[in-house]
């Protein structure tokens, strides 16, 4: 193909393949160094070519968040898929269609509910199956999972590693703390109790099972301690973005995504330009708390240039420092936006441009919907 | 068909077939009393079935938001179809297919750059074809369009209507700032102002073109002095959300929209509920500097539960006051959360489920992309 990234139509969104090649390959040798598992989670970009390049061409071993996300990797020929999904009940009948679809698709159990459940369709597994389970830690982020020094937690194991019709395959543990933090030590410090925490999990538990952890930001700084565990399960890394970076996961240049977008009109009175990048193609996410007012992205190479509004179509951008000469920003000039949150602006585009340099090479469609 | 809305999978967009058509009507009749052209704009729900509606079956006179929604509308019937966004060089192709398929295509010019860009492209204008131009006015929103006491606006009205090969078709205004409003009072006084600078700018001019103006809050609120004016833009009030119910344009149950999800799990040790609706069926818009923190949503008839978090795919429901006793959402519940801002929730969706009562009784597929 002879087509230029600056023959696209904006606003658009890029992938860079080297660098998502590269950020696939690092965490491969990462969890190799480690000796650990890799489990990659599929969800921010949700497209086959990118979980091919995850799981190194294997097409096995992968984390979902949704059923449509299970059901497309299951029909691109991907096996070994974890829901890393609470199971519930409204969602169970498609849960066994999957189960008998592949050689393993494993369930996340997140309360007594969950165990209840299955349970509750153990005489609906096809003939010769069984329900792989994965028990969700909540290691105090308190969001899903039992707590880990529960007795549910205890007694919901032993159910699944006594039960004929299930297999208990890991603890695992998200650790969605670890966005949370604020310093590289106070990171180290989370990380180091989290473990501590499984390991003593582990023997109380005294059964055999692996132990799992999540989040981009975990798994991208390990400690030697991680050796300790069995499978990592980062999604994030695949682009990483703004939100990683400023947690210290990755450097400006390993983050493989952008949005790209043309300057479309000036303001000069009022010091701004516009830009064919509204909400609808960035996303609000990253107006958090703890950022300052609206740093919600990084515009490529302009230090001193800001987002500073986003309507539905139409982005607004002004100097951080002094006047903006709207005469160095002509309209039709190409702005590249390196997003807060990868997961929430890759979902707002239904096909993502990747390149190599300045050569358009392919097009990727992600799954979408539930 | 008989589908119930409880056989949905969550999470899911529901709209409500009765009251969109009520929407709808009621913006009809508005205009109607008025004297006034409605120009109805499709960039909240993007559908052929909702803009059916707008229109009156007429599938004439719309405004949109991209070139994928011209396309879409004009590929599918429709025709008279205002592109309400700023021409540009890059988008100019597209742009003339448009002009050569429809009877009316026309396109908004918001600075000299958007002339420059029109007159650059008149000979390749098809046969007996002309640009039809809608010239953006900014009373004082500062986003985009020529501010309406400029020199460059008037220049510009001038250049088109004197040029053979345009027409002058409409001197345009978002009143964006109708969304900023605090108190009804305000809405007025701004609106009077609106009038009244159009009026002015139109006396100066003294050339034979319609005036529009846009923006739901505007419109669903009117005085009496719109009358001096031609057309209406609104396009929020199709569905209408939390966001214009917030500033007084609507009535909770005048919302078309909402979101369906399900109690998935629960931490009562937290005081927490969660359900399958994260950032991916919601979408984060909403955390505006003016609303109490995080208030950006309803939770239909549980005035006192209140999102407080949403991750990817799951979202955290908490007591406004008092404990929250989980036992009173058990898993599976079903709950209707009503979107801060229904065109940033839409988008994040491929279809809609549109019912009456309790059947759903239509799948509405709204175009996406650029």
């Amino acid at each position: 193909m002879d087509k230029k990234i600056c023959d696209l139509s904006t606003p658009c969104f890029l992938v860079d393949l080297e660098k998502t090649k590269r950020n696939c390959e690092h965490m491969i040798r990462t969890c190799k160094e480690l000796n650990l598992h890799l489990r990659p989670h599929t969800k921010t970009h949700k497209t086959i070519e990118a979980a091919i390049l995850q799981t190194n061409g294997t097409k096995r071993c992968i984390a979902v968040s949704t059923l449509a996300e299970a059901e497309f990797y299951a029909n691109n020929g991907f096996d070994d898929i974890l829901l890393a999904y609470p199971v519930t009940e409204d969602k169970i009948k498609r849960c066994l269609a999957l189960v008998k679809q592949l050689d393993k698709f494993q369930v996340m159990v997140s309360g007594k509910d969950g165990l209840q459940c299955l349970e509750d369709h153990i005489s609906d597994l096809p003939k010769g199956k069984v329900w792989f389970v994965v028990i969700e830690v909540d290691l105090g982020y308190g969001r899903t999972g039992f707590p880990w020094d529960s007795d549910d937690l205890i007694k919901t194991a032993k159910a699944v590693s006594l039960a004929t019709k299930m297999k208990l395959e890991q603890l695992y543990a998200h650790c969605g703390n670890s966005y949370a933090v604020k310093s590289i030590k106070e990171r180290q410090d989370l990380q180091y109790e989290n473990i501590a925490r499984l390991r003593k999990l582990q023997a109380k538990l005294n059964i055999d099972c692996s132990i799992g952890v999540g989040s981009t930001p975990t798994c991208s700084l390990p400690l030697d301690d991680n050796k300790l565990l069995s499978e990592f399960h980062p999604g994030n890394y695949v682009f990483y973005d703004y939100m990683q970076h400023l947690i210290g996961s990755c450097t400006e240049s390993s983050i493989a995504c952008r949005v790209m977008t043309r300057v479309i009109a000036h303001k000069q009175e009022k010091n701004t330009i516009l830009i064919d990048c509204g909400f609808m193609a960035l996303g609000h996410d990253g107006k958090k708390e703890r950022l300052p007012l609206l740093d919600f992205c990084l515009i490529q190479g302009e230090s001193n240039l800001k987002l500073i509004e986003m309507a539905q179509e139409i982005g607004k951008i002004a100097a951080k420092e002094g006047e903006l000469d709207c005469r160095l920003y002509p309209v039709g000039t190409i702005l590249y936006i390196i997003p807060y949150h990868s997961c929430c602006t890759s979902a707002l585009h239904a096909e993502y441009q990747v390149h190599v340099g300045d050569a358009v090479v392919e097009t990727w469609k992600p799954v979408r919907g539930w």
